[in-house]
């Protein structure tokens, strides 16, 4: 799939958007000045694909973190700022790789000056437009926090941070809204050669943050749209990671991990595949290698979509017959499915697996 | 936005195509040959939003259970017909409102049967293509299970049935791939107007079919493509349910039930808005009117999400500001937020949800 073409912006070590693949990240929901909680955080979430780390920076004593928290955590560390430029300046002053600031909520000259520390620190900025906290000139032109309204915020932000001499513009619009996201992101995607980080915003609690992350990041990249995602979903964010790595594989776009295929379970299957499925899943959610298993509940479905996977489990009676790349190896008891199935994901994967 | 026309078929008072609104169906994973679990299940699935509902067949035993399935579980019922067409016939012997056939696993002849039967019973047949069992001489010629491979084995068997005089035909082209599954049904919207079940088969547990799910049919939703979607999770079929009407929802083609809005939480957030949402998750899952609450952990972009919201919470440090259609109503203490939301969802909602 073809990618639209952006320019590329550099957070730490990581490239975003200039045809670089498209960069996972996430925000901790840690209290930012409780450093060790941040950074057990933050490496929980690099050891589950994370590569990029946003923390909020609610006052001063956040912002003296900072520092600290991204020696430790090891991972391209930006700063989250609503309504103190004065705190933007401190993460700066602190080393952080790069900042978000939400315009709406930030004055014209106060934007200039994070500009002009952040161009001699050679940082960008993420202009990070909300529906939620728009400028209310726009929502009354534009009746309402529509995509065109959030456009505009975005457009007006870009021309305050060019007109100060800055060029290192990465930009967000967000809303709770799919389509009003979508609207958003293909009309910027038009107008403007900025690197995209995509996201649905307060989208719920797991299942339906997958919904509607999948649908608003999901139909972009698969337009070409999208230098970078964030899956919002309320609690752990570590449990962002299969979500944005999910969207990634089902379109081709990165694979990371094992792709877990298991059927739905009808009145024809006998064996317990709940069970399978949710251990091995626990069991290989540290894998980095993409490949792909197949957990099968019959014969009906089974040996045909095992075919495609690289290791599978056709389940019977009480057993269950073993596929490795298309070939059957042995008939195996249900009870030694999830160890014989790590033992050959753990040849087969570079660098182990079980 | 507009959808691609189709002929319609009747599942037992339903309508599937022609115009109709897109409609949501599951699947049975209980013995069928247990009468009161899967008709237990089948009233769950209706009362989640399932309007259609499938049983497996594998043997005489749950043919013979099907009559009074049916007559118990209050919903469409349709049978699910893998290898012996003889099943088929006592489905439709026991008054079914559709068959569901793989014709990868049916002789011709048999089908041609099935098709005799369905027509003087005067029900439609699904044709449920699957990449785990198409046709060896299609599998050589497109070199491997190719969409196109789907689409050719789909169009085959529609002939068959048209020959044999039967006309309700509605076809599903399943996969566990998501790229397979869009490039299918794309290629068979444009070739046939039969009404298509959209769904990706093999999806995984919740979080994952949520994901490959929301692509594989919201993608294609999106397109005008399909009449009736089926979300393949592992596990209890109820739980495809919010699935199913949350990428409905996301896309504005169907409202049903609350839409809960919430932030992802961060280091601002001050409330616990995990054990929040959890709460008025369950608290709200019987709700059938469409509401949109907005559950927000911090004042940051709280008050404007919330006001796009019926009502919301927007929470501050052991309290929050209750939102109802844009105006704040007063204070609340944080232990009251549950209680008082569902107090106010229960006024707004037309049939009572809390």
């Amino acid at each position: 799939m073809r990618r639209k073409h952006t320019q590329p912006v550099f957070i730490g070590g990581v490239q975003v958007g200039g045809g670089a693949p498209v960069v996972v990240q996430s925000m901790t929901n840690t209290d930012t000045r409780d450093v060790r909680k941040t950074v057990r955080q933050v490496r929980r979430l690099a050891r589950a694909g994370c590569e990029i780390v946003r923390v909020a920076v609610p006052d001063e004593e956040a912002a003296q973190a900072l520092r600290a928290i991204r020696k430790a955590g090891r991972l391209p560390l930006i700063a989250d700022i609503h309504f103190q430029h004065g705190l933007a300046l401190a993460a700066i002053h602190q080393g952080v790789d790069a900042i978000r600031i939400n315009p709406g909520n930030l004055a014209r000259d106060k934007i200039r000056r994070i500009a002009k520390a952040a161009g001699e620190a050679g940082i960008p900025i993420r202009i990070g437009i909300n529906a939620g906290s728009l400028e209310k000139d726009l929502l009354s032109k534009h009746g309402g926090p529509h995509a065109s309204a959030l456009v505009e915020s975005a457009l007006r932000h870009i021309d305050v941070l060019r007109q100060a001499g800055f060029d290192a513009i990465k930009v967000s619009l967000k809303s709770s809204d799919v389509l009003t996201t979508l609207a958003a992101y293909r009309e910027m995607s038009a107008r403007s050669d900025c690197p995209l980080h995509l996201g649905v915003t307060e989208a719920g609690t797991e299942v339906q943050a997958a919904v509607k992350s999948s649908l608003g990041i999901g139909m972009l990249l698969a337009e070409g749209i999208g230098d970078t995602i964030r899956v919002s979903a309320t609690g752990d964010p570590v449990r962002e990671m299969p979500i944005a790595y999910g969207i990634l594989r089902a379109l081709g776009i990165r694979r990371r991990g094992v792709e877990i295929i298991s059927c739905p379970t009808c009145g024809r299957c006998e064996i317990d595949l709940m069970t399978l499925s949710t251990r091995m899943e626990k069991a290989l959610a540290g894998c980095t290698t993409p490949l792909k298993v197949a957990l099968m509940g019959c014969v009906v479905n089974g040996p045909g979509e095992a075919a495609e996977a690289d290791v599978g489990i056709a389940g019977g009676r009480g057993f269950g017959f073993l596929f490795r790349k298309g070939k059957v190896i042995r008939k195996v008891p249900e009870a030694e499915f999830v160890a014989v199935l790590l033992t050959e994901i753990d040849a087969l994967a570079s660098r182990g697996c079980a």
